[in-house]
């Protein structure tokens, strides 16, 4: 990490886990703005979890994933690393201009950011126990897709909001991969599907996929 | 709400509940912008919730505070409303000018808004249930505290970043309370304690104070 802070030109690393839709948030951002990057895998269920070790811990104080080494600074929580990016590399926009639409991706990150992701998340389903978190995750992700498919419905053009792609649709298409792994019915939700379908095929997102990632295991790759 | 559409002159509105860390944070940003706003309390435990009405439903579909009518919109989700205002009203701005100071404001916020407040939520602790709730509530809080005081020790000057209030601080003072409200051991965060003490007899501060709102209960009123 020294030397990071010395070459802060050298190519950005992104501590990912293959499976985190966090980490694949951060992942999409960065491909979209075509920014070359290092993965270094953390598994966050090898020996109790790799992001729990204290060398992780200096990287990240949260024990999670993702974490962005750019610029020789390290950065945490993907929201925030996805606007450094945006603040810092122009190119390939992902957020709009238009203060009002700007304000309607804040929300559908933050709706899925704060009101949905965390809830369902592997430490969190952990402390739920092995029994109840199917349905905990569920109850969590149905609400907050209900809330979602409403916002879309006003602000929704061939994206979340309009017909540009933003941050907003990183956030929703690893937390609609969630709500498949979860079992969730996704019918009532035919704007999310529709988006989620969209973006399935885009470069940048397949590329950020986690089958598509160097530490998925061969079992779950396509 | 139709007459709002039509008179986007008019003072904002701001969805409120007295004790909601989130409502809080949205009227201590009001404040130190001196925006003028009125207050329509919504309680998160009368008749099991007025955020489950259909009225507020159309407000707010995540069915919780805050909401804020503004310029003509309605906007959800507390961060977001933030960067809003930053965005439309840039007197006494709450964000830094430097991009790494920005990204380190975005941190804290995002540790507390997505790492923290979700996970011991009202409605979160009513699945958790009563016998659980405050270990609940103190494991995660607990959690997202020793990171935010690592984060600290780097980024705090007189306050979160540096030496101007930020959104970082109107999301750690509301935080601040809760944990107390949940009897966390809050000695091991002494820069924590630093600058909510700091922030403590500051005017926007004080009358975004849950006792000082108009639907505190007189008993718990200072």
């Amino acid at each position: 990490m020294a030397n990071q802070d010395l070459l802060p030109e050298s190519q950005p690393i992104l501590y990912s886990y293959w499976r985190s839709s966090c980490s694949w948030r951060v992942r999409i951002a960065l491909n979209l703005k075509e920014i070359p990057y290092d993965i270094k895998p953390i598994s966050l269920i090898k020996s109790g979890g790799e992001q729990h070790c204290n060398e992780y811990r200096e990287v990240n104080p949260m024990e999670q994933v993702p974490a962005l080494q750019i610029d020789g600074h390290t950065l945490i929580e993907s929201v925030s690393i996805m606007y450094y990016l945006e603040e810092t590399r122009p190119q390939r926009p992902l957020m709009p201009q238009d203060v009002l639409k700007r304000a309607k991706v804040r929300e559908i990150c933050e709706v899925i950011a704060s009101g949905v992701q965390p809830l369902q998340n592997l430490i969190v389903l952990i402390h739920v126990g092995e029994e109840k978190k199917k349905e905990w995750a569920q109850h969590w992700i149905t609400r907050g897709f209900r809330a979602i498919e409403k916002l879309l419905s006003t602000s929704a053009g061939k994206f979340c909001v309009g017909d540009e792609i933003t941050l907003a649709d990183c956030c929703l298409v690893p937390q609609v991969f969630n709500a498949r792994r979860f079992h969730v019915d996704l019918r009532p939700y035919p704007i999310i599907l529709r988006i989620d379908r969209e973006l399935e095929g885009h470069p940048a997102f397949r590329a950020a996929h986690p089958s598509n990632q160097p530490d998925c295991p061969p079992e779950a790759a396509k």
